[in-house]
């Protein structure tokens, strides 16, 4: 798209009511815009970004057999009394509301029981059982604090998947293939190397769970990893035996500050028993569905990557999930490198890669700035100089590393980089 | 995908507590699920349509220039208060909840004010503007009556677009473009000859605006159709001024019941001045800038679509936007049967065909029966004799008409006839 029609504007200055850094990143380079605390609009780069995660997501959860549907957010108290959650002593981040004849409703934080609701009408036999289900879907939730930036949002985008199985076996079976394809995402979106799976409590659904955490200072959490074998201990279940139960060894744990970009929870039989969610068995017998549930925060994931990908000349996006594979530059007015700039953009556009084309009439150093504050990948700047050199610098936004590309050889260079990466 | 995988059953009872028909077909055919009045999860199938339709106006405004972003459904209620909207008495529609703190917060029924307030930021010369900026977004109404099925929703997916210029002349040009945009996204989901520009009230903004209305008893809108021009207008200003503004002949129109699938109001200057949402024009001066809102309820569309096109069979869905393309229905468990199935299902996949493969070990009938419900446009009925015979069925969901056709001109066929409507 071209620059000079995209309606936000880059700022210099870090928003007041920001400490996050994720959130003055982005606000400065135009990807968000802060509501309230906790509260953010996702502006075009923005949502690029979120979309192309949430795609990463999708596929990855299409692949374990997942099918994709999308529930309400309004939740009727009904189900969660039944649940014992309705209480806000029980459950302390409910948004309530009202209907015009005052039944009280409830803003989704979460869908276990709902789901599980829902599926009794569709889930009666051992034949309709194992299923996956998910959705991408606004989550509500009253948090006292909300600091962090889109790491923690009082209403945010959740994958949030469910599993359904006949028995423990055949959960924990689907639980390992959900683990598996949890790292695949958080490879694919650029976190592998700072992210570790991570043994937790189970919260309100039992007694244990995995996280997935990713290394950084600006978490909420910490965590004692074993650097050798990648696998970590959460705070709060840190004794000595869970440890164990863990298969961890302390003295060889250290203490680190992670931000959790996932979780999964083996539910078991636990929702199923209080909503009565049954099934009738091969022997013809009633036997409660075991559930399991997996959670992803899209706007933590994406706030996670700015916190920790980023440098101090801004946003580095992962190519995966960058708004635009490349910043097409274009320094000065002078008609041929304007021909020049516009030809190449529609070149690149053509062969598949995605371009943001600064064509504005501003100063070379704030175009530069610009371009290292949106983080897009790789860099090609159309100059008057380059034109008469028929050579072009091709930038790379993580390592800073310049190549120069001839006319006949760009395309061909962007494009390979997409195609190692499965881009294109 | 595999039937025998699908978690959804249909089924043949109507939900008792449904009065719609549009609810009631798409609850049977497992496309949605009641939360309760006026709230509805989209499952697997309804989700496919769900997002076709997205996709449909997502083309379509990207088309005239829109700028795709998704903003928060919680609001600050200082913005509408300057709007003087956030009392209940001005818009009845409001849904409230509070924050930990007890400070109150709306959830979205609509964005013009909220958008304008968060592009003050980006938006301040005459090089910024025009704009257009719309996003696929949940609103929430709390409407007193929800007996329409998915066409009134108390929470519901919108596409709200707002445009943005520098005076009225260049508004009501853009707006004339989103009109055209609107006839096209109508046209390809299906209901373009049922479909009217209906000359209307402004509501809150203003003295006028029009609607999109399509013909139905289910409809909850009375309007004054010229059936020769095309050209409508609504009972709420049905009067002899009214008439002849909109360039009518009383004489000429029959009353006609129908359903607003969608509407564009020009807000001028009304929110600008209120909220001092102001520009720097070509001569250095302040000036207000022209807004339009343009709104197109998805859940809206689809209801309709379900309400007009079905028949006493059940659902028929267009081919842009049905949730698969083809129908294979395998009748007979015999191995050769099985075998020439599941090549087939594999073989259409291949050609970029999107199959829903009934390979369930149910009755013929009840297969029949399933696939008439579901209306996928295009069924394919693999049997013994088929084989045996080497042609198969080919029956269109909407006429009723039967083709046979050979295995070598199968996919020629079938994609032909996506060819013919550009899906493929």
């Amino acid at each position: 798209m071209r620059q000079s029609l995209l309606f936000t504007k880059t700022r210099k200055e870090s928003p007041k009511d920001e400490v996050s850094k994720n959130a003055d990143l982005l606000i400065r380079a135009g990807f968000i815009h802060k509501e309230m605390a906790g509260v953010y609009d996702y502006l075009p780069l923005g949502l690029r970004v979120l979309k192309k995660i949430e795609q990463v997501i999708r596929e990855e959860m299409n692949e374990i057999g997942g099918q994709e549907i999308e529930m309400a957010s309004l939740q009727d108290p009904e189900i969660w009394k039944k649940a014992d959650k309705w209480d806000d002593e029980k459950v302390d981040v409910w948004f309530k509301t009202k209907l015009k004849n005052d039944t009280e409703l409830g803003l989704a934080f979460s869908h276990e029981e709902v789901i599980a609701e829902m599926l009794k009408g569709h889930i009666v036999s051992y034949k309709d059982l194992p299923r996956a289900i998910y959705q991408f879907q606004t989550k509500f939730r009253n948090e006292l604090r909300a600091k962090s930036g889109i790491m923690r949002g009082r209403e945010f985008i959740m994958k949030d998947m469910y599993s359904f199985s006949r028995s423990k076996e055949e959960l924990y079976k689907f639980y390992e293939k959900a683990k598996l394809a949890y790292a695949k995402v958080f490879d694919r979106v650029g976190l592998g190397e700072h992210t570790y799976v991570t043994a937790a409590s189970g919260g309100v659904f039992g007694e244990k769970s995995h996280e997935f955490q990713t290394l950084s200072e600006a978490g909420e959490d910490t965590i004692y990893l074993d650097e050798q074998t990648g696998e970590a201990i959460n705070q709060e279940i840190y004794t000595d035996e869970k440890i164990e139960e863990a298969g961890l060894q302390k003295d060889k744990l250290v203490e680190k500050k992670s931000i959790e970009v996932g979780n999964i929870f083996p539910i078991e039989d636990l929702v199923a028993k209080k909503i009565d969610f049954m099934f009738t068995n091969e022997n013809g017998k009633q036997s409660p569905v075991y559930m399991g549930s997996y959670g992803i925060g899209l706007g933590r994931v994406m706030g996670t990557i700015a916190e920790v990908l980023s440098d101090d000349k801004g946003l580095v996006w992962p190519t995966e999930i960058a708004p635009f594979h490349v910043h097409l530059v274009r320094l000065g007015e002078e008609e041929q490198v304007i021909s020049v700039a516009d030809e190449y953009y529609e070149l690149l556009k053509t062969h598949g890669i995605e371009v943001l084309y600064d064509d504005r009439d501003v100063r070379p150093g704030e175009k530069f700035n610009d371009s290292d504050l949106i983080g897009i990948p790789m860099r090609l700047v159309v100059s008057a100089k380059a034109v008469s050199a028929g050579e072009y610098e091709l930038i790379d936004r993580q390592s800073g590393k310049t190549m120069g590309v001839t006319e006949s050889a760009l395309t061909d260079e962007i494009r390979s980089s997409l195609t190692k990466k499965r881009l294109i």
